[in-house]
């Protein structure tokens, strides 16, 4: 056998090792150490090198898309070398955000040939009124609406009884040249046009952003995008947790919550007072005044939605789960409490159901699957799992309670997706030891959703636990016990937990795991069924929310949480939600075409569909009772 | 000469006269008291009594209309025995009545032909809705869109949030039948239509009435009528001070005490009040709570408007005297202040200018000028002297600030038409003693504005005050004296008046009535010249205002104040402006009717008006300059 000389970047000499040496292991010659948390079996992708230049084999390259291989990436514990070879050795966070982040769509781009004149309901206008005389004796009113007709031929216009009252004084201290604000539609042809919502004394310079703002009201995170509406460009980005978590984290528990005695008034209160701190905080960073934005879309789900409003939601949460409504008028921020002009037009996006909101018809907007020739598979992983199937042509939807395991909750050690939660795990195939990855790099405190899905799918692969989701208590190793909780398994000793207490799953948590997972896969399925259509029939699997983004496919397909379908269909969307409400906000025929796709999209019950219990059962496996739907996975664990 | 015998049928026994005796002159023997003010002039017309039976010559018959005399009547100062006769005393008030108000529309009658469901926008609906079930998740609010959609073809609906919010509560309490209020459009019709303005749970009892109030904003009084809507009827009728009145007697003061720090509010306030307690009182006459109100449509001058709703009058009482707007938009009691259900729907009826505002608007439609062959002239006596010319084809209207003489302002011892206001006078053409008639029955504390028009006519014509308007201080008369404001004539001695003082009229006073009356003719004038037409033209003047409905027409022919055309030509129409309001409340085609009539008035601004002094000018004489515009009086004076 031949020798090469191996020069690692980041080493001072070149080594030599014979043909066929894994780099890993010439790494390890040369006195760098590669991270390998599953124990160099190829399946985490942490162990990714970059080869310069010379000849290699790759063994495998699972967690490598077609263009890391093209670009020269190379998994450094199955790939062998065979000549001289320059191998870069990226830094370790490089590595975690292309595998955490590379699916997800990048920045907010202005759609191409976007024209705010156009596609805005919102008008500024600098308009030149004749001033009275004795010949023109024609009221401020009128004489107002003339400018608007003439200079911008927008007629007739309205105004609120405020407006009247301060009219006049603004014409003359503007000596009869003012700045208006219109808004010359809405979404519902019906609702008053040609609102006027704003008047001021003088010109407005030209440049002057006119704000919007495009807001998603998720369950745990409230998000705020700050939009020049004369552009269509995000200047400012920032979100909060929804204060209302405090009152219980998913839904279920908010409604009940509400249903108190002044309850929903608290929960309204706590969610606006969410909305308007973020308000400030956009405002601040662009130095504009919250006064200034004229107009916001707001997504989320249904339940948000009502509790934002203070309509009752009790009737979502109990049979045969309706909303009071789901398409929201036009209404005006002084209505809805929100800290922007009082007369702004607060857009709440419709939703479709119960458990199928706002979030997702904005989500499928967003997604662009209600325009696409090929079929689409778009979901929202979390809580309510909805899903969404369909094309251009038809849309159907549900929505699976899987309840709140993945994000954190009804499992011991589970936490949300926050500082010191476990976001990723990798299980040594030989020692059964764990390593894993912490959010903000501290020491662990629990596991978040992303955390325990890559958890299970390693404990699944090295045998720690069966294809029942039951941990093998026989294995050789300390982490596999017996606790409080039926037979659990150590990822963190008390030693190297922030708790200072050992961080395990239990055989407990993995059923809840296992139904939260069959619950989402059932849904698919039934999804499929309900077109005649096998689910591998979608071309896309597009995945929304900001939770799904730092979901590892690989790992998801594995536990059979994600259909088994080529990698390159899968995208991660990120929020989804309020990117459409963004859509929405710069452009009324999307925001038109928001109301289309709810209208569109056929509502499946689950708890009324007799086949869903059947999908459930067969999914309550890892990854499921029937493997020839999983076959990667059954490759993988042949090897 | 025969001898005649002459029962008095309040007389015990007949009187024997000769042919020729007065029928004034037989009371007296038959110890009857005939009450004879004028002093038996025949100008009075406060003697008419009735010719039950008998030959009797009619020597004069001025004071009584061509019905009157055929009906028997017969003044008795004016008529000479020629037969036996039977004749019937009326009680005076009977007299008195049908002098004051003969000439004026009686009871609030229904149109003809009227049908609510067509007329009507607003729609009480009964409507069952289907109830949500697991096959059927349509949300609440879709639903009873469905069910007003389906029972009435009522679609698509609005509601405001406060109505989404209590929505489902209603539903599920009324077992998903509901009793919904609607109103189905505006007089506007790009405001929202449909909208949902009420929502009770189970069914309205049919008989129920549905209530709206038509109210009218006088500067002085303000009028409520309670009307059921679903029959058209006026139920109750209530009328009170405008409680403004405390800050300033007419609309420039008014404005003035409004520009001042919180002035607005404060005026606002006032009315705000005045109103609620007219409702409050009108309700409880019918056993309704305000509540149950559910639109209500407003007159006023654009002042009182303005004032209503907060909106800044000044620019009203500033050169080039504009409002702040003529058309005001659809509005709810809760934005108004107004004790009504809050989202009943508040019309505030079109105005043209500064000083002929929504009251004449509703005037016009009141009198059925607009829609009439004939020529008529229209006129609301009053601070304003709005006046209208025209007819189906053109409709001409000027506003003469004619001052508050006629309310009793600007006259030493005038004052409004309330209890001890004497309000018709007459002088005894050879004593120079004059008689009164007080409102109450009361001592007199001093003059209204139809006193002062009856007693300078009566002056005029018994020579007490010349052309000029100067008062004979060479009569043998104690009540002709110099006084602390010139020359006076003494209407009541102290010993007679409720003030202890005497109550006079003076030089100063005269000259202010007579401003005010040439300001109002002057006003006809101009608005007959813009038009090419004499004055004459008008088959009808009409007198709207309450204040006109007490005007002795020919005391006001003989003072110049209306035109010298025959009397038949004369309709007291009362208070025209909530009359109109009544109408456009109970009919939709007749409130867009007062849209087109508002746009139709061609508004004459008389202060750049170069002809109007020229007019005024003339005017200012008793009755005119040119006697031949006055031939009657002409005549009389003659006699």
């Amino acid at each position: 056998m031949a020798d090469h000389k191996v020069l690692f970047d980041i080493a001072k000499e070149p080594v030599v090792v014979p043909t066929g040496t894994l780099l890993s292991e010439a790494a390890a010659q040369a006195g760098i150490e590669i991270n390998q948390p599953c124990g160099g079996q190829g399946r985490c992708g942490r162990c990714a090198v970059c080869v310069e230049s010379g000849e290699v084999r790759r063994r495998s390259a699972l967690r490598l898309s077609a263009e890391d291989v093209a670009s020269g990436y190379a998994l450094a514990c199955q790939t062998v070398i065979e000549g001289d070879v320059v191998i870069e050795v990226p830094p370790q966070e490089k590595i975690e955000r292309r595998l955490t982040t590379d699916r997800t769509v990048g920045e907010v781009v202005i759609p191409e040939g976007y024209d705010p004149q156009k596609s805005q309901t919102l008008r500024r206008l600098n308009l030149t009124l004749s001033p009275p005389s004795m010949d023109d004796q024609t009221d401020d009113w009128s004489r107002l609406q003339t400018a608007a007709r003439k200079e911008a031929g927008i007629a007739p216009l309205h105004a609120s009884l405020e407006m009247l009252r301060k009219m006049g004084d603004v014409l003359r201290e503007g000596d009869w040249k003012v700045t208006a604000v219109l808004n010359t539609s809405t979404w519902d042809d019906t609702d008053s046009p040609n609102q006027l919502l704003s008047l001021q004394p003088g010109y407005a310079d030209e440049d002057q952003p006119l704000w919007g703002a495009a807001i998603d009201i998720g369950t745990t995170t409230v998000s705020v995008w700050l939009v020049d509406l004369h552009t269509g460009q995000v200047r400012a980005q920032v979100a909060e947790y929804n204060q209302q978590i405090t009152r219980g984290e998913d839904v279920i528990s908010r409604i009940i919550v509400a249903g108190k005695e002044g309850g929903t008034e608290k929960m309204r209160g706590l969610v606006v007072d969410t909305i308007n701190g973020l308000i400030e905080q956009a405002c601040k960073r662009v130095k504009a005044e919250p006064n200034e934005i004229m107009k916001a879309t707001i997504a989320g789900n249904s339940t948000m939605i009502h509790l934002l409003l203070g309509i009752p939601a009790s009737s979502i949460r109990l049979s045969p789960f309706v909303t009071a409504v789901n398409h929201i008028p036009a209404l005006s921020a002084i209505d809805v409490g929100l800290t922007m002009h009082p007369r702004a037009v607060i857009d709440c996006l419709p939703g479709v159901a119960s458990y199928v909101g706002a979030d997702i018809s904005a989500g499928v907007l967003s997604s662009g699957m209600d325009d696409s020739d090929d079929v689409v598979l778009f979901l929202d992983v979390g809580t309510n799992g909805e899903t969404v199937f369909g094309s251009k042509d038809w849309l159907v939807t549900c929505a699976c309670s899987a309840g709140p395991a993945f994000e954190g909750a009804g499992v011991l050690h589970g936490m949300r997706a926050t500082k010191g939660a476990i976001e990723e795990v990798w299980v040594n195939g030989d020692t059964y030891d764990p390593s894993f990855r912490v959010i903000g790099s501290v020491k662990p405190k629990g596991l978040c959703g992303s955390g325990l899905i890559s958890l299970l799918a390693e404990m699944f692969l090295t045998g720690v636990v069966d294809k029942g989701g039951s941990i093998n208590t026989k294995l050789n190793t300390p982490r596999v016990r017996d606790g409080d909780h039926g037979s659990e398994y150590v990822i963190a000793w008390a030693s190297e937990s922030a708790t200072d207490e050992d961080i395990v799953i239990t055989n407990v948590d993995i059923d809840n795991l296992l139904r939260a997972k069959a619950a989402i896969y059932a849904g698919f399925s039934v999804l499929a069924a309900s077109v005649g259509m096998p689910l591998e029939a979608a071309e896309k699997v597009l995945i929304g929310g900001s939770f799904g983004k730092y979901i590892n496919v690989e790992k998801a397909v594995e536990i059979g949480l994600l259909p088994d379908v080529d990698w390159d269909r899968f995208q991660f969307l990120g929020n989804t939600s309020v990117r459409g409400a963004y859509m929405a906000l710069i452009d009324h025929t999307l925001r038109r075409r928001i109301t289309d796709i709810a209208a569109r999209m056929t509502y499946i019950e689950l708890s009324a569909d007799n086949s869903f219990y059947d999908a459930f059962m067969s999914a309550l496996f890892l990854p499921h009772t029937d493997m020839s739907l999983f076959p990667t996975v059954a490759k993988a664990i042949g090897k």
